[in-house]
């Protein structure tokens, strides 16, 4: 088979080598460099060219190189019927999940509070902690992944959801009952994908409808965040804190507010990293269950985008 | 029956109030201010003058008001034969484990590193985190919990304990497997109880120890740490970086390096505070066990000193 990944921000030398290492039969090109388009059975994506997959006549495999696919939706030109997976990777979860637990726990125990405090040579030992429920938005792999391990710290946790679920494993709401949800929690982890619904669903009147001093931690994606109602619902209380891996645009411009805003702590992307290493045989074991027309792993439904 | 609290440099108001409402019947006076020492069956002790305690004559009971008992113990004038209970109290073992997982997965995900990024304004993706492996010292009820959790998040964890134990439910070391402990470990939490036998044992010849860069923990007592050679050993690189929750002085006096060392992260004794809401309860439950001769809860063995 023959596969052209096409990620011009990526250093990509590393899944090439690993590709031909695993599967020595297969042809891997890298874009630009394609010599021609119509040998090409699958491409493997981050970021690319809008407009350009209707260059391959005979495409059958459209791979995400990540968890996320809204960066292969979002292109108006995605030609249709030709399926789309994603990478399902435990050690991507375990990374995920233990940075939005280090987040509750940093907001549960005050550990900014406690840095300013060093800072300033404070001993002060009054509310040593504050009282948390979670509520985790996207009740997916990774929302689940937290909510699994919340409860296994014995934190409160609630999920909430795009549709109705049955058996859930923890309380969940769904739809219309986010007024309810948001009344419950006090801390907010945004993991819900990136969809048309959900671009800018963190935005002011959302923030509005926060508990007084709200934390929110967001590993989701930057679009799901307008990022100037963030620090208006922190200047009007809505909000007590944030951490954010992800922004409208990255990396995060010099001169953006977040950099220097006291509430705010950014790190650079980095909370779930999708690793060569686990991403190749998955991508691998799909071209072959294409071959033999078995069904795709984490192949994702188009009419949800997710 | 009538009980005396002597802890001189605490605010024991709640502590008095919430005995007489849950024990109407149950008389109890506050050091100074105790009328007839030969009246008193039970004290209720935070660092209390050394040597006091022979005052009491009819004394049957004597009741740490936290979980350790090392301020008991250091009294070079303690009766003989009475029994010593300490409090146990789920709600304090959730905030300890709370927050030496919080400072695991800050040095996992290296949230010091990135709060210098924010300061800076740098965006740097590489190293998003480390590989770590837990060495909990101390495997009683507070280290077993941490395991616990530990475990239940997928992050690889060791204990290393003074004795033997059959059929601990992790990897165990105790006694002289101490180094072979170290070699496994990069992330070493003291929750030892302070004994003769604990005081300075995180001391320059355990940090030559470690493996180059480990994180320390200590959440247990001040004594357990000499100071100055903690410093040496960031110096020297056994050390990358540490939270420390307790000092050889507390207050931590306003001139220690500790306030001004990047690397050496401290908060004000809150990893664990002992709520009365909790202790008084249990407090109650042994004076009654001992008017009933029943066996008493939490009581320490003297010969271990914890």
């Amino acid at each position: 088979m023959n596969i052209a990944i096409i990620a011009p921000f990526k250093d990509v030398s590393d899944w090439v080598a690993t590709f031909q290492a695993l599967d020595p039969s297969l042809t891997v090109e890298v874009f630009p460099a394609i010599q021609k388009y119509e040998r090409v059975d699958a491409v493997v994506l981050w970021q690319h060219p809008h407009g350009l997959l209707k260059e391959f006549p005979n495409l059958q495999l459209i791979c995400s190189m990540g968890s996320g696919v809204d960066h292969i939706m979002a292109d108006p030109e995605l030609p249709e019927g030709i399926p789309i997976t994603r990478i399902v990777d435990p050690r991507l979860t375990f990374s995920m999940t233990n940075y939005v637990i280090m987040g509750i726990l940093n907001f549960h125990r005050q550990l900014f509070r406690y840095l300013e405090y060093k800072k300033n040579k404070t001993w002060d030992m009054s509310n040593p902690e504050i009282d948390i429920t979670v509520g985790v938005m996207g009740a997916g792999q990774l929302g689940s992944d937290v909510l699994n391990k919340l409860k296994a710290l014995g934190i409160s946790a609630k999920a909430y959801g795009n549709s109705p679920k049955e058996n859930y494993p923890h309380p969940y709401y769904y739809g219309s009952q986010l007024d309810e949800f948001l009344q419950q929690v006090n801390v907010v982890v945004c993991l819900l994908p990136l969809t048309p619904n959900t671009v800018g669903f963190l935005n002011r009147k959302l923030f509005e409808k926060f508990r007084q001093g709200t934390y929110l931690i967001n590993v989701a994606r930057g679009k799901h965040l307008i990022e100037k109602d963030l620090i208006d619902a922190i200047s009007a209380g809505y909000v007590s804190g944030a951490l954010l891996d992800v922004f409208q645009e990255e990396p995060l411009p010099a001169g953006h507010p977040f950099w220097e805003h006291p509430a705010i702590m950014i790190t650079p992307h980095i909370a779930c990293i999708t690793m060569y290493q686990a991403a190749v045989p998955q991508i691998l074991a799909n071209l072959k269950n294409l071959l033999n027309k078995d069904p795709l792993q984490n192949q994702i439904d188009r009419s949800q985008g997710y």
